[in-house]
């Protein structure tokens, strides 16, 4: 996602090549590591279109027993990331009226992030994925918690809702805990939908292949949503078991890995003869 | 207080020795390393009677402008560990209905626990203190979370009680989360009186001086609690500012630190004196 956003200019080469993982490595001296930091300028590399395959790394294809998604384009998403400040305080001694316990307004937003999403059925979703507490001891109140949180819609709109009631949450469950919360929004993704003659030809493609198929809207971004900002883009999705990604239990099947890229060939065949892309 | 319960007989040496910290370093190998590991027996030291002195890491002395607490027991404690079980999945992918998400349950039982302490108000606590979430990436819905519960309360048959309430709110949680929830007690501390005899003799020293005193439940557990087993024992308190412990900010006043050694010091000259531990 970030060789993409750099390719279509939502981000400089520096930005990039300076992020750090939580190790401290940056981006610019792991591709140097493994050989893959090269002088080529961003752009010059030309796109008559995109298709990109991928598994739905969702459970919809799978539980509804069909081949190929064909994928319209990808829900807008925002991460944020709150600092929350109390009180680092003896677990035994301290009453608790008096507490300022970043653990408990962690909880409340965690609840409040999972209601927020289900006020958005049935495609809004929330998340708390990342929680890490300090001092992190069994007989102390933690007195600071820092949380990330995912949320996603398809609706542009309906999003930005979610944002709003996100940060006037937020501010409740501080006056409620007594203590600091401060979220940051650290990426904003709007909706994107895919190029309507692209998405076609992956459509025409798994029908003429005789595939079952239906339209579905992207749950994570991927290059393909970067992309489709500077050249024409469509998606192909396959099922994995049980939607089950980023884990190690992740797996598909080898016959609908082969659908997947007999749909993305032939599309792609099509969109070259019938230069798709240029329209 | 792992040193004192070995010195009473609640552990014996070899299961000190071999418990390790979250680096894996053993306690015999820490004590060996700092020049403590001795070979003289456990408990061939006589005690007469034991006092202890410590800072209340609470707030009631300093808060009602108190220099001395004669402490007349300690409260009940529990501690439990807790082990969340869910699915690891795609935070943009899994529909809020497919998810088995462990921080949400994790965040449930606080709550449940915050509930459990304040149904048993003023003297009930309850704390989530450690919190570590699997595998911790921001847009991964965590599949496994480990974390621990404190609950104390100064009654014996209260914490029964909140024992009783945890072990069911447990239930309940794995119940609406669809997740796997086990909870194990790993400590299970009953409350203590102190030896009525050396806590007058406290009380007694405190009013000889001229401090302003008050009779006060322990919060957390002291050596004073494991040793009280085996001879009469009790304790002396000092405030410490706004009852902040286990916290770099800790402060105790030098007026009041005088004051407690006074106090120690009165109280065991007079029950030398009068042979308080013999009674």
């Amino acid at each position: 996602m970030i060789a993409s956003g750099v390719f279509v200019g939502i981000y400089t080469t520096e930005y990039a090549h300076a992020l750090r993982d939580r190790n401290g490595h940056t981006f610019k001296g792991e591709l140097e590591r493994i050989g893959y930091l090269r002088d080529s300028r961003v752009g010059e590399h030309p796109l008559a279109a995109y298709f990109e395959l991928h598994i739905e790394q969702g459970p919809i294809l799978d539980h509804e027993g069909i081949t190929i998604g064909v994928a319209t384009g990808a829900q807008g998403q925002r991460w944020y990331e709150v600092n929350a400040k109390g009180t680092d305080a003896h677990a035994g001694s301290t009453p608790m009226p008096n507490r300022r316990d970043v653990m408990l307004a962690c909880a409340q937003a965690t609840l409040g992030v999972n209601r927020i999403a289900l006020g958005h059925a049935p495609a809004g979703m929330g998340t708390v994925g990342l929680v890490d507490v300090r001092p992190n001891s069994r007989n102390v109140i933690p007195g600071h918690v820092f949380f990330t949180v995912d949320l996603r819609h398809p609706d542009g709109a309906t999003l930005l809702q979610m944002h709003r009631e996100f940060e006037s949450m937020i501010v409740r469950v501080a006056e409620q805990t007594r203590t600091e919360l401060t979220s940051e929004c650290v990426l904003d993704l709007k909706p994107t939908r895919f190029n309507e003659n692209c998405v076609r030809l992956v459509r025409e493609a798994a029908q003429r292949l005789g595939y079952r198929h239906r339209d579905i809207v992207s749950g994570p971004g991927h290059d393909a949503v970067n992309v489709s900002s500077v050249t024409p883009t469509a998606m192909v999705f396959m099922p994995c078991v049980d939607g089950i990604s980023h884990n190690e239990l992740e797996e598909a099947r080898e016959e609908e890995l082969a659908a997947g890229a007999n749909v993305l060939m032939h599309a792609i065949l099509e969109c070259d003869r019938t230069s798709c892309g240029a329209q």
